[in-house]
C-alpha cells in the first residue's frame, strides 16, 4: 500500500460527519489523524467513528489552530459553517497545508481577495469541494460540450432549488447556521452547486471570466408560513426573515455568455439544480431531463415532446471517462457518488503535489457571487462588477478540465 | 340573430389572415366590413377569404385611415407589424372605435404613455389580444391561484421560447418585420405572452404593479450559425445581428413578488413559455407539466418525481368555468382555441359597451417591458423604473379577472 495522506478534518456537524463516513474514511489513500469541531460532543462522535471504522483514535480538539500546527498533517479538509471557511483556509495555507473546503458563499469581496492573496503568497493549493462538478450528468454534459455537441454555448442556467424549510427552521435545535443567515441576510447564499459545473463549461478563469451580475430577491413569505402553520413555532413566527424566497441572479461573461442562477430554498418544491445549457446546435434542460439537438429533434412542438426524459439515450456515447471507470469500480454513497470523486480528486492532487482541479481562483469567483448578490439586492438590483481575481491571468490560461 | 358588430381588420399578413379565418370570420357576432393592408396582394387574399366564407366582399384599402373613418365601423382589430400597433390604435380611439390589438412590444416608453392618454382623453376601450391569457392551462392555473391552492404567490417565471430561426431569417422572402428587429435591436421584443397571464395572477394594475426591471442579453450567435450553415444565405451571413440569443429580465412588483421573463427565439429548442408559479403552498412548472403541493407531494426527491406530468389530475376540480363551457360548445382552431376566446371576449365588450377584460393599462405596462429591457441592456443592465401608467389608480382597483 502506498503511503497514506495524513489529513485533519475540521467541522463535524451533519455534513462533516457524513463526508467523514462516506468519502474520507473509506478512501484508502487517506489517514484521518486529527478531528476538530467547536462542539465537543461532535468531536466525540467523529473520534468514535474513526475508531470504529479504522481502529485508532485520532487527535481531537475544539481549536482548529491545534490541527493546522501539527507537522504530520499534510492536508486540511474544512467542513465547517460558511462563515469559517475562508479564515481557516488561509490559516492552513499559511502553514503550507493543502486545503479542501466545503462549498458556501462569501460574506464580502475582501475575504475572497484575502483567500487569493494567501494562495499567491504561500503557493499552497486549495480546492473547493464542489461535488456537483463530479456528478454523473454534469460530467457527461461537460463531455458533450467539449465535443461540440451543443455548438457554441451562449447561456447556462442553474440554481439551488431545494426545500430547506425544515432544516432552516430547526436551526436552533440542530445548531445550524443557516437559520441566522436567513434571518439576517438577503442574497444568493448558496450559488456554487450549479455555478461550478457551469464555470467549467464556460471556461471561467481559464480563457473567459465573469464580468458583472445583477440580483433581485422576491419577498420572504415561505419560512413565515412554514414556522407559523407547519412547525407552529411561536418564537420564529415573530421573526422577520430578510432572505427572499426566490433570488434570481444574472451574470455576464467576458465571452458574451450569460448565466442565470436561482436560489429557491424556502418554498415547497422538488429538488432540482435547474441546469440548462443553451448552444447554437442544441440544448439540455434538467427540468425535464431532455437533450434537444438541432439535427435530431426539430419540428417537435407537442406539449410533451418526445425527447423529454431522453438523457439516458446519450449515456453510451458520451459518458465521461471518469464515470466510466467509477462505474466499473463501484459507485460509492454520498450525493450519488459525487462526494467520493471530489475528495479523491483532492487527495490525488495532494499525493502528486499538483494544482487542484478546482483552484483558488475558481473558489474566490464562485463564492463572491454571494457577497455581490447581497450588494446588488441591497442597492436595488444595480449591476455590480465581479473582480478579476486572476488579475488578467485568465486571458492566457487554458481550461484543463475536460 | 342579434345585430352583428361591424368590424374593420387592419394588417393581413400571416397572423392577420390566420386570425381572420380562425377567430374573426367564424364568429357569428362579427361582420367584417373592411380589410386593410399596405400590400395590395394581401388585401386581395383577405377579401377573397371573406367572400368565400361569408358571401360578400368587404371594403378593401391600403390606408388604415380609410377604415377608421367609416361611420359604420364599430371596432378595429389591428394585426399589423409591432411598430404600427400603437399609432393605429390611437387613431382609431380618436374616432371612438373600440380597438383590439395583437400582441407585441413597444419601441419607447413615450408611445405607451401616448396610448394611455389617448384612452383617458377618448374613453374608448382598447384590448390587447393576449391569447395566452385564454389558454386552457393558464386559465386553470389562474383559477387555482384565486382559490389559494398555491398559497401566497411570491414569484412567477415565463418566457417566449420558440425557435424562430427559420421565420426570422426568411424576413425578406416573407416580408416579416422580425428580421429587421433582430438586426437592429437588443431587448425582450416579445414579452407579453407569458407576462399577460402572470400579470393577471399577480393583480398587476389592480392592487399591485410592476415597479422596476433589469435585463441582460447573451451574445448573438444562433442566427449567424443558422443563416451561415443551415440557410446558407450569403447576404445574411454578413449581418451583425444585435439581438442577443437569450434575454433575461427580472421584474420587481410593489407587492414584493418577482417575475423572470426570457426571450429565447434564435437557438434550437422545443416550444415553451416556461411558465411557473411559486407560492407558499405549491408550485407549477410548465417545463415538466407538474403541480407540486405542500400537502400532497413532500419528500419526493427522485430524479423524475412522480408528480411530473400530473397537470391533468387537477383538471376536473379546477378547470376554469370559461373553458368548461368552451369544451361543451366545441373548441375552435387557432392556438389551441385561445384565439377564439380572446376575440370573443373583445367582441362581447363591444356589444355590451363595457370595459375590455385586458385594458389600456395592461397593454401599456406589458408592452413597455420591451422598451425598458432595451434601455436596461443598453445601459449595462441597470435597473429601470416601470412607469405607473395608472397614476396611482392601481392601489384602489380590484382585479376582476378570475
Amino acid at each position: 500500500m502506498t503511503k497514506q495522506v495524513q489529513v485533519g478534518v475540521i467541522g463535524l456537524g451533519g455534513r462533516g460527519l457524513g463526508m467523514l463516513k462516506s468519502a474520507i474514511l473509506p478512501n484508502p489513500a487517506i489517514k484521518v489523524v486529527a478531528v476538530c469541531d467547536k462542539y465537543d460532543d461532535r468531536c466525540e462522535v467523529a473520534t468514535g467513528t474513526v475508531e470504529m471504522l479504522q481502529g485508532y483514535r485520532p487527535f481531537q480538539t475544539q481549536h482548529y489552530e491545534d490541527i493546522i500546527a501539527m507537522p504530520e498533517v499534510e492536508a486540511i479538509i474544512i467542513l465547517t459553517s460558511w462563515a469559517d471557511h475562508i479564515n481557516i483556509a488561509i490559516a492552513a495555507m499559511e502553514q503550507g497545508k493543502y486545503v479542501a473546503c466545503e462549498v458556501g458563499g462569501a460574506y464580502s469581496v475582501q475575504e475572497c481577495w484575502n483567500l487569493v492573496e494567501a494562495y499567491e503568497r504561500t503557493k499552497t493549493p486549495i480546492m473547493m469541494l464542489e461535488n456537483c462538478c463530479y456528478t454523473r450528468d454534469e460530467m457527461m454534459l461537460l463531455n458533450m460540450v467539449k465535443q461540440g455537441v451543443f455548438g457554441e454555448v451562449v447561456h447556462c442556467s442553474g440554481g439551488y432549488m431545494h426545500d430547506l424549510r425544515y432544516e432552516i427552521s430547526h436551526g436552533v435545535e440542530n445548531r445550524h447556521y443557516r437559520l441566522q443567515n436567513y434571518i439576517h441576510r438577503n442574497c444568493d447564499n448558496y450559488p456554487t452547486h450549479q455555478l461550478g459545473p457551469i464555470a467549467k463549461v464556460l471556461d471561467i478563469n481559464k480563457g473567459n471570466r465573469m464580468v458583472s451580475l445583477v440580483s433581485m430577491a422576491s419577498k420572504a413569505a415561505g419560512l413565515h408560513e412554514y414556522v407559523t402553520n407547519v412547525k407552529q413555532d411561536n418564537q420564529l413566527a415573530k421573526v422577520d426573515f430578510k432572505q427572499g424566497d426566490i433570488v434570481t441572479t444574472i451574470i455576464k461573461c467576458a465571452g458574451g455568455e450569460t448565466i442565470t442562477l436561482t436560489l429557491d430554498t424556502t418554498l415547497p418544491r422538488y429538488y432540482s439544480r435547474n441546469y440548462s445549457i443553451r448552444g447554437t446546435k442544441g440544448t439540455y434542460n434538467e427540468e425535464n431531463r431532455s437533450i434537444f439537438l438541432h439535427n435530431h429533434h426539430m419540428h417537435l412542438e407537442s406539449k410533451w415532446p418526445e425527447q423529454w426524459g431522453n438523457v439516458e439515450q446519450f449515456r453510451e456515447e458520451y459518458e465521461h471517462p471518469v464515470w466510466q471507470q467509477y462505474l466499473q469500480e463501484g459507485v460509492r454513497e454520498g450525493h450519488d457518488g459525487a462526494d467520493w470523486l471530489v475528495v479523491k480528486a483532492f487527495i490525488d492532487s495532494v499525493k502528486n503535489k499538483t494544482q487542484t482541479p478546482i483552484d483558488v481562483y475558481d473558489m474566490a469567483s464562485w463564492m463572491v457571487v454571494t457577497a455581490l448578490s447581497e450588494d446588488s439586492i441591497a442597492l436595488g438590483s444595480i449591476p455590480v462588477a465581479i473582480p478579476d481575481f486572476t488579475n488578467g491571468k485568465w486571458i492566457n490560461e487554458k481550461n484543463e478540465w475536460k
